[in-house]
């Protein structure tokens, strides 16, 4: 359903060519001051428009705040959001109209709730993930003082890979590119692959690495609220997410126990392990070292060729899809993934207090 | 915590060495007959001792249900099962009592605990996975009218791979050999790689593909419970695994759209798709098509080595882990992988059949 | 917090002077059709300033979905609506900003999170209620071809009490008196009353009966959900509401057994009871037969006399309160009744229908 | 559903004639001292035969813990545990198996369950409540640094009414007689009147009192969870009761707004109110002043005199009901209602603190 988390908890709704999308956030700590701005900032990196590799959609996403701020500060009352939907040409949609477009979600959602709402995908749309964004912004000025760092980055666009370890990226690269890879020639190579594409009417899927660094030992909920679990979750709920990896992940399951085990060790006066192969979590539990992850994406199914497929009455049809789809989701998918990282740092961060009892 | 399912629910609780091991299921209809002798063949496909690759702990696995069934059949009141514990064989533990064991969870359990239960994990042990096989093997038998189809076998072992399509898996080999790998070749390699690691005390890690046939056109709960996210939850809870990857996941990122969509066709008198990269889910809902993916775990940490570490007064010390440890868990996980695709599978079929309105 | 129900869910937000106050339902089955104007026709019952006796504060209330309706009909996605707060005369609050009022939320509010938002309460003003009826009545179409019938009436105001067994109640007298009591001259009796207060200054409390005819036997989730316990909640959350009673309550409680009891017998072809002290319920689970129950409220805190009190200082000061209250809310509250009502019904519904498993 | 709590959550499971009942807590902080015979001394005062007006059933109630518990010491891992069933005398039943028992949850369990067990009223039996006591001691216990003190005593039984405000009380005579009623003259009478009852195979209902004392200023979730909402929701989980009232309640709502309010004063160097009118909860908020409430019961069902009914076959027969009943379940209630108020009272500690965000 529409609802994540357990404490800090989203609740999200909207269409993506309707009056507007917005969420309602319920549990979010009372006191805390919120900056404007910064989340106009966050929602601006996701946007479509945003440069030459990204949809033609301007989407300026502006938002509004209805409730559960009193001085620039949250009450502890549920917030409401609204972001509206200032650009919505459904007539691209009017040659389409009853057909189920490959790859798509039309079918499954028409088969599941019973009614075809093709403008723009209606809720299956990538349009929501604007919503996260704003959430996800809202919980990292929550988590403000205590010093937990996120930052995410494209990891690989088709076959190209950027040959980097997580641990020597300078994160300051990452948005002097239209690509967000922090690599300025891995970078020049993604952006030409992706306009090659973009000219073909192609399209193209890649991956985003995503780095937590400063979270404290004991976050994560076992048995089945791991802390890997709920992010893994959080991840394969973005839109053409097809795999989550925690760490060196797939790498992992070729290697032997005497290589893969990393030790502890007392050092800068708290416990560390000498190497990280666990990224960060032993039994579903945070150890306070770096946590990494990667994210898998299909390639975006909105291609600008003709397709084969069938309409509602079951007939074959060849459709041309010519709405304004980008040509990769990976670099603007950068922002949703921080932003449900700190979704799930924070809900961690509130559960795994709760429990504690002074006297 | 320590609850899964959103209206099939399943609470576990036990420690590893305690006098049993156990969970109660709310929510499961009434009126099912439940085959208990099908219920132990799932658990002697998980216990320890069950091979020469395997742990030589020889846990039987002898369950009791407490309540919820009548005259053999369900009566939709809370299932309460036991699994006893039999083989506490805690002297294991006696030189390692206070040391953080390399890459296991003794820390985290500590640190967010303030305890320290060195007697097998406790909480942390994969001895917690016998309750998931024997609710599994519930939600597998509420299901059996439905023509749900669903197995698992092992695809790697260390570096040693099947290279063989989901499709053309002959099941009914999977239970011929110890490895579960069903290609007697494949296997053969495998069970020869574990032996020779389990006689240099070194462990492995290994990955396991699971496919799901004949489940309905609507499941899943987007935006937050779509198919896939639950799926990978389930997944990433189970003890070492570290990647979960739908269908061609990973490889899907370098492909365009245009060689991985999936047209829409008709045939059969049911609407199918003529190929399958979707892997049977579109927009979080399953379309009718097989669903299969791939977990991915990290080697044992348990090895017989000499391994550095320190102790809970920060000193460094160096041990040797002699417990009854498996040299490689991805054979016995296999019954685990197929237990919560059937627990996510039978949840999600409840929460569809709920927002129905018939007149 | 600020959800309500388990698969037809409520997420509630909004302060009573700001832009406005709204919800989320998450869990609305798909291809029912809304009528807004019944919408609108609840919403008016109980709006401020509908008449002589309740608060002159002229909220018209009126509201806008915003999404999760496609061609007049429910999509199966989340319904997001918003009432707009039109009359916002917070200057009413300046003399009063850092006192605590006398049986106000004020000061537990300011307590707990923090922040002393006087601004008409904020968000434990009973403004939030209009979000409910709007709620109640998405969720009372939803049932409509189900023939349940959910009506409420005023029982009691201060110490007039309405003499009439409920089976007795012609419910098409309840809306031709501004009290709500379906009885003209107890109607007119209470209306004086109210009046003197009002002219006095002072307020006063009564009491709400509710009656739910047609609902299926078996509805009601024991143990911890039977469907008084989850009645009992609803009504009990209402501003104001200080008991619950399910049927003949606190006087059951003086009878005996023989006194007290149902038989059960065959007629119209169905299993009903030959009285009905039950109230319809056993065992938490209804049993087919009429529903009914009271609310009781506690007389309004906000009076115009002079009262003692303390400021955010410690201090001891003399407060009159001068904002447009109401002398009393209970003929107002009949619909929130109602509303509280049709969403317990329609969540036990859902509930109910999940669990069945047909082959 | 068969789960209480929302951070300290209780699932419960059994039947009164199988083998046990028990439940696991999930959510239970770490580190907390449990003492057993305190636990055992809690579910001796609920448990039947215990004393000459109580049903001659000898139910010990011994229980287990099986999991959760190190060293006398909570884990913060589930905490399951095991109430053995000694005296399953289902032959009882035997001339009742087939028909619906006047007043029962017999036929509505069959109606929802499709599955009639008639062995002592299966789950719907009021043995659970021994499920309740037992881990309201543990949430007792958990609690017991904090100062709260919680205590109820009979307050009615039949017509006999206790005419003593709560805060005259002396809890210490609670447990002096039989009846639980703190004053000696009125236990008297009413230990008569449930003696000469069961003489003639009738019974009675009753109301009982609580008082919540030393509860921090803060508690309660509005707005779906308020204090007060939870608590009604709990106590109208108890078999038998039919009326929630906090503090006054239904005289309150006959009362004016002059006449009910409770002005704020500061002394003892903290705020509290001058009157208690409010009974402790404001806004649904606890205000650190006393809460108290009453819970009223209809009276049991099975009595001992020939009564009409029908069978499964709607055929029309007359029972007499032989089951070793208690004439009076409200002595043996007063343990339940402690149990119920502590596990809100604690759901809610914890709910409040994990809010808290200190730099």
């Amino acid at each position: 359903m529409n609802t994540f988390g357990q404490l800090f908890k989203l609740t999200t709704w909207g269409e993506s060519h309707g009056k507007a999308i917005g969420g309602v956030i319920d549990g979010c700590p009372s006191g805390i001051e919120l900056d404007l701005t910064s989340i106009n900032k966050d929602l601006q990196r996701r946007r479509p428009g945003q440069s030459s590799i990204t949809s033609p959609r301007n989407e300026e996403d502006t938002f509004e705040i209805l409730s559960g701020i009193l001085n620039g500060k949250t009450t502890g009352h549920p917030i409401s959001f609204m972001i509206h939907n200032s650009n919505k040409k459904s007539a691209d949609y009017n040659n389409i109209q009853d057909t189920f477009r490959p790859s798509h979600a039309d079918y499954t959602y028409t088969a599941k709730y019973g009614i075809h709402d093709q403008n723009g995908g209606g809720r299956s749309s990538a349009r929501e993930t604007a919503n996260w964004v704003l959430a996800g912004s809202i919980a990292k000025q929550v988590l403000a003082k205590k010093n937990i760092d996120i930052f995410a980055f494209v990891k690989s666009i088709g076959t190209i890979k950027l040959h980097q370890n997580h641990e020597s990226i300078d994160a300051s690269q990452i948005e002097t590119n239209i690509t967000r890879c922090p690599d300025a020639d891995t970078a020049a190579q993604m952006e030409l692959y992706i306009k090659e594409l973009m000219n073909d009417g192609n399209t193209c899927g890649g991956s985003i690495q995503c780095v937590i660094k400063g979270l404290p030992v004991g976050l994560g909920e076992p048995i089945f609220d791991k802390f890997n679990a709920r992010l893994a979750q959080a991840m394969m709920t973005i839109n053409a997410a097809r795999a989550f990896e925690l760490g060196e992940g797939v790498q992992l399951s070729s290697l032997t126990g005497k290589e893969a085990n990393d030790s502890y060790i007392y050092t800068d006066q708290k416990i560390q392990t000498s190497t990280n192969h666990s990224a960060g979590i032993q039994g579903g539990i945070t150890n306070g070292m770096p946590i990494w992850f990667q994210v898998y994406f299909k390639p975006v199914s909105s291609i600008k060729k003709p397709q084969k497929t069938i309409n509602q009455e079951h007939q074959e049809v060849t459709i041309e899809i010519n709405g304004r789809h980008d040509p990769c989701v990976v670099p603007r998918a950068v922002p949703i993934v921080e932003a449900l990282a700190y979704l799930v740092c924070l809900d961690f961060m509130l559960l795994n207090q709760s429990y504690l009892m002074h006297d």
